[in-house]
């Protein structure tokens, strides 16, 4: 049995991925559950709470992964260490990535947020100190194309173990991470 | 000299970036352009017809793009002319590609356009016919990180051929085109 909390948070995703952050209201997602408005505002008194509901957790998991990361004794263990766990992420949120990643709305939360430095950490750990232009498109594309992928409607029916092991081994490869 | 209609689309596409196109409204054109709603709506009577305006000219470019492709002897010449020619479009237009690839209300008016069928034909240009799941991954990453990489504002140092010249590598590195 879903808490009303979280049949809010349910109602709200499906908007945002049809009218985005700013083309979603409290009523609109009220309308959508069969509830008044006023029983949504008592989950959540304004929309950036619910999209702040959403993010905080993904944003809140990067930061023990940058840790683990620091800990590891070689660059490449480093960013072998990185990717898999953000594959892991983008998976595991396959449904949400895109559709969060790229609201105007989102993004402007995400920048305020206080887990947003570890964000620059987890980029350098993959970059490398001074990195080339070279390998800054390469991690850029590889960044990109993980929230992208993870959210691509044609490769929906692939399983998430499938996604999983194919979306590591392609950044690997873009990255020249590869093991062989 | 821009005119009145060039004024709107570059006010319209300020707002998109800011607040997405379902967060962007006609009387917002106008305040941000200093004149009336009237004077916006002679121009374009829709918020469609805007975001219209601006996809237009680039899915209207991408089928001959296909067709040229498609002239190409070899699988492998063919898949280079479609990265090529595509790497092009994104820093083209590289402000512009995330902002408006990942908008709701975008999608919804690429789905329904004309030359929809085009941007299948350029992925099957990619894939091949029947592909693995680990090839349709890769062309998702690279079709993902073209467009993201293309508008990622850490990346926005780089000159437009230098951009252009390590999208192309790091794409033919992820697809296992490689001339080397």
């Amino acid at each position: 049995m879903r808490t009303a909390r979280e049949r809010v948070l349910s109602a709200a995703l499906e908007l945002f991925a049809e009218h985005g952050v700013s083309g979603t209201s409290l009523q609109m997602i009220a309308d959508r559950m069969g509830v008044t408005k006023a029983a949504v505002y008592h989950q959540f008194p304004t929309k950036e709470e619910i999209v702040l509901a959403v993010i905080d957790p993904v944003l809140l998991s990067l930061t023990p992964i940058a840790a683990s990361a620091a800990r590891r004794r070689t660059p490449a263990a480093r960013r072998r260490y990185v990717l898999d766990a953000v594959v892991d992420l983008v998976v595991e949120h396959r449904r949400l990535s895109a559709v969060l990643s790229f609201d105007p709305v989102v993004s402007r939360l995400v920048r305020q947020h206080p887990s947003m430095t570890v964000i620059s950490e987890l980029v350098e750990l993959l970059t490398g100190p001074d990195p080339s232009p070279a390998t800054r498109v390469d991690v850029a594309m590889v960044a990109g194309g993980l929230v992208m992928a993870g959210a691509e409607s044609s490769l929906s029916d692939l399983p998430d173990e499938t996604l999983k092991t194919h979306l590591l081994k392609t950044s690997l490869r873009t990255l020249r991470l590869n093991r062989s």
